[in-house]
């Protein structure tokens, strides 16, 4: 069956880019539903500020959902971010069930965006040659996960 | 093990309210990933309408998601969103993969709300004696995606 | 004629509900009127407060009509809001021609929101069994009257 | 009686503006009524567009409605804008009862605008002497219908 | 001495609304007060954030009180939130006098909180009659002092 | 000597439309000059209504002001709008010394409004050959101060 | 016991801005509980304007209150705003219970005015050599209850 | 061919009102074309100012366009505004290539004013029977285009 | 005649901080009049840069004209601010006729900025013990005229 | 002659990436003017649609023309974007005269679209080496016309 | 050499307030680059409280800066805020390089507001006579940083 | 000693990126403190436009600054902008002390935005290979910079 989108790149090119930018949409919404999992079930003293840090790394995990997914979309590539499928697919390391007491939450979210950056990592190579466009989004999205990943690491860091 | 939440409702009461609110919260996340989903997916000479309606629906969905997350916490009771959970537990009818026609995606959201608020309706008569606060909620959450189940299905409406 | 928007209450209920919602509509699109017309045409040394005071009331039946008739929608009945059935069915006791002093049009507002409260509460009453989204939109309103009953009662007030 | 309310025109010239001023409250109003009567019963596959762009139309009938009465009053004329009085004297064709499809509630705002411009088209004439302050505002009012009349009439144009 | 400002209640529900009224802005007022003592007097390594969410919840108080006198008005009755009246009928548990270490103050709260709600929860039963326009009101604070329970309790857990 | 900005329009016209808004400029910096005047020194119960709405009156007047000035420079015509300059030349007849009671702020204001608007009307006459441009803005402000001179008559008037 | 809070200030200057903050922390609270409770219960004719103009005092009796409590802090003095503290220190006149017609309110008001301003001119010369940061504080908190004092009492002024 | 668009202008007003606007769109393209060209190459002393003035005449070049673009559409008339069209049909004086000193680009732009100008003051004329609603946004323009034009004109002027 | 508006302030104290706020009114009048005269008549190439400058000037001088008024009538003094006053009684050194180039606007006003700073800078002697509320009200008034002397004196100094 | 703005590049890098970008400033232009003209010319029944989104496209392709010629200018280039130089050198494909249908409309953008993303795509390899901060803006003009060409070309997808 | 910028102060004054302002210039430059580097260094389990705190006081810092800055250039003496004077001049204690765990970070910052504040406040007495208006800023400056001292402090101390 | 943040580069690509990094923090501070010294000592007839558009500038450097720090501790590596490292080891070529001539201004901060630009080039390069997240920021910085050297450029450039 002929794609709907057509795009301008070439087939391989269009099957490396959209392989990496489907990936990247599933890690991405399992990281905001992480993410608000912990929102709501963190206790302990530093509860506001860890409840408040994880609105942010929400947002910024939907909003980057959002440009992989419609990055996916403007090369003619079907995005899947359906639930089963990220339950599936997701290459985050998950977070436990029930109450969660403020350290743990922020090892649970420091451990889940290194995986994510791992990834992206990879996916920034891979993607030099076939979309300089679609590697810049993972350029964005990586710098932005870093600085995250040093916030949330400088909570549990002792010099 | 000792709930680290307490409620001013007695076990029973706090049972029924954060069964209902638990499950809730499954089909609104689900919800909010179907029509994601769409919002990508959708070809179709409407595409400009139903991908701007549906991100409507998503806000909606998200934001209620969030209120009946945290109205379980209220009475004590952890919710719980992860991908997995809602993959197995949703009572969302689900979208299909790729591309969409835009009267196809139309009519799946149709059939995703009325799935979502019938169950909403039990839980509306579940709640009234258990938490009328809760009950109050679901009301609310009933009111605005009946709104939208009209709006989505004038769309494929006809005199 | 099948109805082209379909509803989850049944047809008694929907027949209760809707007609209380198409009655509501009706009332408050002549309270609007009224108020503007009062707004327009009332002289006095208490212009100033009673022509802004007037414009509030406006907006807040303005956005109650609204409300009003897409609850109608939503539940499957068709709202009628034209100027013929507005001047036939209303239950607003309505306004006199030309200029009006202040104090008398403070009399009539008060009398107007008396009767369309009254209807109102009566409304509250029907719908509790037939649709509980509905009587709470009835109660939002009947909240929102009563406080400008209050305020516009208030300034013909003594102790 | 004595006016409370002077003016710096002379009586035939107050005449003249005021009953154009006081047609072309009645007419916007009930044109303000037709369009919210058409917001709420429009179905069919463009019923997001249609129904966004009647609201534009609403805001734009109930600006021009203030305007109209408020040049009425500075020229010591009684508007009239109440529900009966819009119903007995409206130039508009008016709308159907019941839910209305797409393309039929588009030829039936086009129809409206047209007979509403077409007397303002008049009265722009017949101020133009009697009063260039009132006339000024039917051109403003003109300009702005004539605009929407081309948007609606877009909707079902071939070339 | 008759009324100044009448309702549509009639002497005994106005009665029962009333009083559950008054008492509530009683209560209110008092922990907006308690609130404020604390923003203060704050002292500890969570200094920040509990400096911080104890504005939040002067806020949500400060709104509460005037819905629950305003409320007390639309139904005829007078509310009294003098300092006197505050000081001598609350039904909050009050806070120390001096400067209060993080963990001492979040205690506290907690416990006017529970206090507060509990209060509410017996006025919902009462004014279910009486009153639904009062009861919806106080399904509406509860729903938020519950939210803001859990909160502050939240920084007190441990699984 | 020649006049460092050049205008399109001949030198009849320039003096004609010149003149006209020099004039304008005079009255309508001395009316708001009278206008805050009043605004400092009222007293009476409706102190609150006519302090704020004559703060209205002085924002319409600067911004007017502005546009007659600029419109003036624009058809090369250098305009005169210092203190000693409204002293000897305006059209409004003033406002007395010391403190006000707010009934006879009124009527002053409305005398003031009368003698302006009747300049603003023989100019709309004058320029109406010499210089539609020039001609719209009296017309704009004319409706403008029409407008204020209603809603400040309709203080004192009396069915 | 040692103070936790350390200050720049001797002992002595301490005592005296601590002092003069303190009791104005208590004025201020009861001035914005009075004002609250005339906002609740004036009735009359100027009802509107002058329910408006009470919550202006409130907004400003609450700010100083912040900016009087967080300058004791800032010294090192814990500052007491408790509802008993006000009951029994507060230097205002007082308000009586129950509906208030809007001239009686006016005149409790600026009685209220006038004794908190009295108090807060005596303080300013006290801080002068004590804390010149405190006193100008209390300048600026003086200037506005002035201004304010003027506009309530602009309201009962005759010529 | 039949029109699409349909006017309550007859065929002769339509064909002044008509080619009056389609020329007034071209010369308003190449105006904003002009002045961003202007706005990149500018060089000079004057630098910051130039550059900051080019765009606020972009920004009203744009707004005129689109208004006196879709003034046509509502007369029925397409515009034309593609680029050879501007380029053979402006009556705007046009601009140099390459780097442009500050004091040149000043005269070029009130060069290109003028000849604007005079071309649309023929307009004000030509429409004033054929329609006036059309007059009146010439009319519009032609105040802000002078306004411009004594601005840009002041800059080069000495007295 | 008894004074309608009472103060705190003795006779004495009130004369002095009186007279010396009465005259700030008048000169800072003149200087909003003077600004914005030289705002419409300044040319040269500095135009843009001064034009907009001057209206900054003109903000500030409106602002501090208000507040310099309200605080004469807090203390019990009414303020006079009319036209002939300002003519005769100000203490600015005016500006001359007709359009004017840049370098002597600026000229004209550092002179004026000089004048109306050195009369302030009398007043905070004066009412150091009359009224320190009113000395607070000259500096702040001061220190924005002295910071705006600076940079307009900084357009005409060289190093 | 020597370039009045230096760059950090040398002649060739500068030869090569300022020839892309004042290509791209051209095709830009062109692309808007397009989009306006459709804008105005479009009918038919998604009329709405497509009028809206194409000024979505007119606003992206002005704001990256901008950043074009701003960066031709940073390393020293002088762009140039007047009419005639676009009307002959731009690779846009450009758009027929007069009403031009919906379906018709849509077809045209994506084939402009397409070929100007073909060119920028070109100027991404030919820059990499010359200009890297080039292409990077290269790179963000792409990614958004890309996404654009998507949405535009999902209206005529099919599945 | 004369000075560029004249002075109402005399030259014994001018020196008093202009070396106060030059030092209290270098002094918050040093503060606000003390906090962002603490800002980026900081770890441990208060980091995000910690790290949002300090950007507080850099806006506080860089405000009052410019505020001092400017004052001095308002009495026409030059200020200088180069990083080799602040690096010789300040009188702020300084920060350790490297991470710093949030404890170490809070004492770090209440040192540093303890010298500035000690700074200030002679320079409080020393302003007196030379200078009021520069008095009043210093009042203002020691008010915002003696209520951050308190908020920095209240996070280390214990009751 | 082990570092307290862990980055996914190996530690010769952290070494280079770290450097760079920390390189530019002290640059762009370097480059604020300089365009604020020129803020506050610029004199001339220029003053203004050079004034304001130097706090560009200064808002750019800040901004930055920020940006480059935290991308050093995003990778594990302190960043060091304290002033004596600013004063030692800044690369920006840095300017004189006193009040400054408006074209001595222009040409001091082009020359100071060079330097950086260069050193900014060759960190792009030398970071290419090391963290293609770094360079992407370098990118950006030198896009803005060197617009900015243009503008600055643009104002002592002659054709």
């Amino acid at each position: 069956m002929p794609q709907p989108i057509t795009s301008t790149l070439d087939s391989e090119q269009q099957r490396i880019a959209g392989e990496a930018l489907r990936n990247t949409v599933v890690d991405l919404i399992d990281l905001s539903l992480i993410a608000k999992q912990a929102h709501w079930n963190v206790i302990g003293q530093n509860f506001r500020s860890v409840h408040l840090a994880l609105d942010e790394l929400v947002t910024a995990a939907r909003d980057f959902t959002d440009a992989a997914a419609e990055r996916a979309t403007a090369i003619g590539v079907s995005p899947d971010g359906r639930a089963a499928t990220v339950a599936q697919n997701s290459g985050a390391t998950g977070i436990g069930d029930g109450w969660l007491e403020d350290r743990a939450v922020i090892e649970t979210i420091v451990e889940n965006l290194s995986a994510v950056i791992a990834r992206l990592r990879e996916r920034i190579d891979a993607t030099e040659k076939a979309d300089p466009v679609t590697q810049d989004l993972f350029i964005e999205i990586a710098a932005r996960l870093e600085q995250l990943h040093w916030m949330w690491q400088a909570q549990v860091a002792s010099a």
